[in-house]
């Protein structure tokens, strides 16, 4: 067995993401103290009873004290206090990292609290299920995704390469770019997706109770998917629509102008309209058939 | 193996619903014989190398003639002209039914071609995947999915009993209810989702090439089930719109309305408006898993 590529890990949220790398770590790096940070005495315990974890603690001070690196995986409205209370205790050498969904607002909550004799690494594992909180993860979570990694200029070479390998050991693909790049690349295949899904499930339960059961026994269709994407964890749903404001926002007045433009091809019965349209959708299925995604 | 349900099956339409019927009647009754009806030598070839039929003809008539079970298994607009030609042919006695996935259309373009003397079953199994074509068929398609039949005032009870035990056979469960109202759910949990997944991955593809090609390279979010939604037939999801278009327009007056509001939380940073509706819509989902759909 290799020496661990970090001795001590702190994992600042211990859900789905934090969870899932921990049962990485625990089988592939036993040498490394895992230290999980939660708010409250139920998570903590919880990852103390799945064994994910060899210390725990509710002080994100605490957790970050003596570790080579630091996870911070909390909904994002977390971020920035988080930042305040870890900075006077990291420790120089270590490296910050973190698995927010939308990396421009991480960066500016998170990277004014990061010492310089501290690495930042921002980065965010493209995984995930609706379920949320640590019995949910598991280790095969990041198998075959991809992790995109957003570097500061002043992130140091070795700090993206280890974290680049902490990611790798976990089965993922690495990806590199800027972190307003990643937050429009994300506001199309992930966070405009959920939003719909998440209106479209809301409109249903609107409707009338009978009719409602009926929705519920015969879902069959389209919108069984659209419940399991309205599933997932509200807060951290709320925090990403909110930190990616503006891309999200540009997004679904395109998106708002094309439902319009079949909307009125259905009312005028213009079947050639639609038929075009679902052809050329149908490409795309096949590109990301093609790019192994599917 | 006590007599078969059906002597002669006439499969009019042999994609994905009408071969996989025909391999469940393959497996459960050798002693039906099977006809395949479609329009192109191609799927007539492929019904026969996948020995799925037993007889092929291009001619409606030509397949009914003699049959005691006929399904209409064609995308809606071709409804019309098929009751047309079959209606000659129909032996007194036999049973007409279909698939279609909008009822109250299904039975205006059938129903008036329907001799007295033949019974008329509208169904929908609700089953599918993305794919089409007789060779995506197969006979779990329909097991433990709901097959909903609309029958008339007209339809005889032992044809509805008859057309009930095709499906149970299938692994089914019946429920039975008018053709409007049918419409009127499918619109919830199939119409109006697969409309606005064919908006969406639309939507995508008109981003610039660049961040197009990142979008199909990262698409494990959301987005990547509503491009398997997106992939289904263009043929019958453009008939299923234009005929059950009152519904579906209804339905996305509401869906607009709704979006409408979580785009002006996000612009206005509302974010417990989000959470509370993101924390709504989990309600429904577990509603479905508790109905077993999920």
């Amino acid at each position: 067995m290799s020496a661990p590529r970090f001795r001590r890990a702190a994992l600042i949220g211990i859900g789905l993401i934090g969870s899932s790398l921990a049962r990485v770590l625990r089988r592939d790096s036993p040498d490394t103290t895992i230290v999980a940070c939660a708010r409250t005495a139920e998570t903590l315990a919880a990852a103390r009873r799945l064994e994910i974890a060899d210390e725990t603690t509710d002080d994100p001070a605490a957790a970050v004290d003596g570790a080579d690196l630091v996870v911070v995986a909390t909904p994002l409205s977390a971020y920035a206090e988080i930042g305040r209370r870890i900075a006077p205790a990291l420790r120089p050498g270590a490296i910050v990292t973190d698995v927010g969904s939308v990396k421009a607002a991480a960066v500016r909550a998170l990277a004014p609290h990061v010492p310089p004799e501290v690495a930042f690494v921002p980065g965010h594992p493209v995984a995930g299920t609706e379920h949320s909180g640590p019995e949910s993860g598991f280790a095969e979570l990041f198998r075959d995704r991809w992790c995109i990694l957003t570097p500061l200029p002043q992130t140091p070479p070795a700090a993206l390469a280890a974290i680049a390998g902490l990611w790798e050991d976990a089965g993922m693909r690495i990806a590199t770019m800027a972190a307003e790049h990643h937050d429009k690349v994300l506001a199309v295949t992930s966070h405009l997706p959920h939003l719909i899904a998440y209106t479209i499930v809301g409109t249903a339960t609107d409707l009338g109770h009978d009719l409602q059961s009926e929705v519920v026994a015969y879902s069959a269709g389209g919108f069984r998917d659209f419940t399991r994407i309205a599933a997932s964890d509200p807060v951290m749903w709320r925090d990403i629509f909110l930190s990616n404001r503006e891309a999200v926002l540009e997004l679904l007045q395109r998106f708002s102008e094309d439902l319009t433009a079949l909307q009125r091809a259905i009312r005028r019965g213009d079947g050639d309209i639609l038929y075009d349209w679902f052809v050329r959708t149908r490409a795309i299925r096949r590109s990301i058939i093609e790019a192994k995604q599917a």
